[in-house]
């Protein structure tokens, strides 16, 4: 590894994204990945959900490209709702989350099976809005439980 | 498209990740989604630079999974420095993008390029440790002129 691969790395990464296996991150990086990759699912779904309303037009490159990081990203949050991240910051996650953990983890692991099936959805737009719809349902699901307002 | 899928879509998005066209977002959340971005990408480069420094064991699962999302995720950032987020938020983004936008995006580009070599290359560790560098290299290029200290 060069100095200047070494230099990029901490650029690339921050005081909040250390690159560190995730169990050792601070609760405070947690926090701050976990919303990231929220922000991100929202972002793209929303592409995908906007579509699938017919409130924007249905684009098969978009939509696909949308759908595809999604299932990378749901991958994600599961490793950042570790000890001590229950509070600090301005966290939506309700307490319930680590009292329930193993019916969180279901609902987590429902999501991704969701999520799973959008890339190949992606590609007609009637079988997106069916897809998009089963994926609402298991966002809600969970939202409903375990996010606040 | 059921109401629940649209509540799940309210649920998941959040005010600074409309489900809207990038271009239709206000500077607030593209500077949001931006750093979303910047801190995935940290986060999962930082796994595999870790690896490529020896400073983290080698799991050809996790390199694998880790690299397979930084193209996707780089894929984003080009979208978020539009008209108006020069500013605002805490941003690190130096006016020099706005003044040279034509090279910010050939730089972002080159690195676009370099990460799309990750996913092959994460399956061998001497592979990655090469990737690895090259990319670090482009990330500095881009940080050193673009991102404030």
């Amino acid at each position: 590894m060069t100095k200047a691969a070494l230099a990029a790395l901490a650029l690339a990464t921050t005081a909040t994204a250390l690159p560190l296996a995730a169990q050792q991150l601070k609760p405070e990086a947690q926090i701050h990945l976990r919303q990231s990759t929220m922000a991100l699912i929202g972002y793209n779904f929303g592409i995908l959900a906007a579509m699938a309303q017919d409130k924007r037009p249905y684009d098969k490159a978009e939509a696909e490209r949308a759908a595809e990081i999604i299932p990378h990203l749901a991958a994600l949050p599961g490793r950042f709702f570790g000890e001590g991240t229950e509070s600090g910051g301005h966290t939506k996650a309700k307490p319930e989350i680590w009292k329930n953990m193993d019916d969180f983890k279901k609902k987590l692991e429902h999501m991704q099976n969701e999520v799973a099936m959008l890339p190949k959805a992606a590609g007609d737009l009637a079988t997106l809005k069916k897809q998009v719809d089963e994926t609402g349902k298991a966002c809600k699901s969970c939202h409903d439980d375990y996010k606040a307002k």
